[in-house]
């Protein structure tokens, strides 16, 4: 047994972004006092999904840092702080997860990779690029439990990154995440639950709770699924600090049994990460 | 508009191979009945998925074919006709399906990549290999409504034959298959949906109904699915020829307003076939 218990810390957001930086600062204190030893916050967790309030936000972003690495200090636990706002060269800003380790120290960031310039049907249409400056790695970090990684919301529907991350030891994958309800009820579910089956491991997708008062509309529903693909918790659409324990070792019983990984014909192709030039 | 009638030709199988063709022929005149332009078989359709059984049926499989190839030209249709067992050399057989065109003609045929050596949970243990040798390919075909392909069962679990696929310009994949009342509850859905919706086109997943009867018992449920990852048809568990109607403009449609394929960081990382030595 590898166990560890994960906080899934879905914040109803409002447009003050100082007091939802609060109360995602409850949440995590919260998911600590229920024996969560990882606090997962959602994508933009102090600020709505919508480029005025981001850019606006941006300017609480290294306050925003300080305060989830003294959180992380005080508990003496790991939070994946979702992702904020964090300023990139030529003016726009990175969507930027920060990974914060028990003592308070920066373990790892992940920026967003793949902008959300679409027009969902139903939905109003968002160009992410308009604000947000991409990525352009893809990194990993260890933790007392196995090797893990952060992609960012849009990133979860590129199957590359799962191929990619499994060649670097990665059994557990973190998705702060801002799906709307639009795209929440069509893909979010099965978007978890397939990339949990392709990794043989476990994704912890987080999102900010509903909450109509937003024009951006999340659809809630933090879910935490297995290495065959079950859902083990699904925080619902209200705010909460919802826990859950998973046991690492069962990655590696499923890919003993049912050796999705080994049976891939890479004697017949390769999904590979280009060396930077 | 650029439609077509699929037919999902859902049998159900017994272990009386010459029975299972005959009731195969009969299930695709009764999607042509309704309105099918391409009907479609399941993997293995004439025989139960168990290996003494499929070594069994090898000796009906070109009978089979041109029994497929007669009714095609009859009524004017192309047949993806699922799986069956096709000799190989070195004496195991391949996991073949042949695709023929409305004249009766041979189009296009896939050998199944991913074998399937695997003990899911609750399920006895599978070892395809012991019988099949797996094909070294990845080809698609010409329609009239776009270009296609088709992956066999295990095939539809390995996310980097849609990237290729999209490379080769592919709207619609079909999916001949016999996931089990195990493996198919637990993923055959969520599998479908999310290959349709990674593509940004149709699925058809074609699967023998349920048959209590057989040891190997397969899961029904044959599935069509847009790109956006919407069920247009569920053949349910009983034996069927469940039609459909598809619009494959709608691909198109969506990839414009939800340009996933479009957003992809080839610039980061590419999905590559390898060249034949």
């Amino acid at each position: 047994m590898n166990t560890v218990t994960i906080g899934m810390c879905q914040i109803r957001q409002g447009y003050d972004c100082a007091q939802n930086l609060e109360r995602s600062l409850a949440l995590v204190d919260e998911a600590c006092a229920g024996g969560a030893r990882v606090a997962v916050l959602p994508e933009m967790f102090f600020t709505p999904y919508e480029p005025p309030a981001i850019k606006r936000a941006a300017s609480l972003s290294t306050e925003a840092l300080d305060r989830v690495r003294e959180r992380a200090a005080r508990h003496g636990v790991l939070i994946v702080a979702g992702s904020m706002p964090w300023e990139a060269p030529g003016g726009k800003l990175y969507n930027r997860s920060w990974v914060i380790g028990p003592n308070g120290e920066v373990v790892h960031h992940h920026d967003k990779l793949h902008l959300f310039d679409c027009t969902p049907p139903g939905g109003p249409p968002v160009i992410e690029s308009e604000t947000i400056e991409p990525g352009d790695s893809l990194g990993t970090f260890e933790t007392p439990w196995g090797t893990a990684a952060v992609v960012v919301c849009y990133d979860i529907r590129f199957p590359q990154l799962t191929q990619v991350l499994i060649e670097k030891g990665v059994r557990l994958i973190f998705v702060p995440a801002a799906f709307s309800v639009i795209t929440g009820p069509a893909h979010w579910e099965m978007l978890v639950r397939v990339r949990a089956l392709e990794l043989q491991g476990f994704v912890a997708g987080v999102q900010p709770a509903r909450s109509p008062s937003l024009r951006y509309a999340p659809h809630g529903h933090s879910l935490l699924a297995s290495p065959w693909g079950e859902i083990i918790l699904d925080a619902g659409e209200g705010e909460t600090a919802a826990v859950a324990s998973i046991d690492l070792d069962r990655a590696q019983a499923i890919r003993d049994r049912f050796p999705l990984i080994e049976h891939r014909r890479l004697d017949l192709y390769q999904t590979c990460w280009k060396a930077k030039p």
